[in-house]
């Protein structure tokens, strides 16, 4: 568990979000490993399983994503030898649908080491709709 | 990656469920890791960091869920040396707050080795509520 490490998993993590702001599919193929046991949770959505299946979402989403802009707070990456666990809120900014507004995000990305670098194997994201100060938990 | 490791890690996530619909905190506890890394996103929830935080959101959670069973599909287990990673859909019937229902719950839950078994370090579940058929993507 290396500085070098987290530093490498940081970039790949924050590349994620850079890939989805400028909604290039390519950069996003790129953050991906390439496998039928790579999965992803959308917000609100299935979980969707296989690289091919996940970067058709990624399309879709895109298309109907006119603007989109991530503020990521609490980032906390753990490296458990070749696996990488990323934990974060995306403070969202978007115009989806017409309908402008933001929202927050909890992440959960999941990277495993190649011998190219660390690749995303795992993205769940959900919704907070629960205010923190109304859960009593401190 | 032995038959074992998935076994004791599918018997660890079957106890998460066992305790939560047996409103077991002393079993709840079990299952978790004693760790201020641990973190747990329950649906619609920010995340929570910390065994004893997580402990008081369980108490909240089996003080308003008179009854809950849950059904299992789609569970997936993966071993990575000390990290194992299980994805499921928990197939929910509850009576929570005098509303009954269903619901989907797409889950990530993330298990350590420890010297005396497999305890859970992450657990993040998320409201399905996309239709499978309506994403077109097969």
């Amino acid at each position: 568990m290396t500085g070098t490490d987290t530093e490498a998993v940081e970039a790949a993590n924050a590349e994620l979000y850079a890939a989805f702001e400028a909604s290039d599919l390519d950069r996003m193929r790129r953050v991906w490993i390439d496998d039928d046991t790579a999965s992803c949770v959308h917000p609100g959505w299935r979980v969707l399983h296989g690289t091919s299946r996940i970067m058709r979402s990624w399309a879709v989403i895109f298309a109907n994503t006119p603007y989109i802009q991530f503020f990521l707070t609490d980032t906390d990456v753990t490296v458990l030898g070749d696996v990488a666990v990323v934990r974060c809120v995306e403070g969202v900014l978007t115009s989806l649908d017409d309908a402008e507004g933001d929202a927050s995000i909890a992440a959960t990305n999941v990277f495993l080491r190649r011998p190219d670098g660390w690749r995303l194997w795992l993205h769940h994201g959900s919704p907070v709709v629960q205010r923190a100060e109304s859960d009593g938990l401190g």
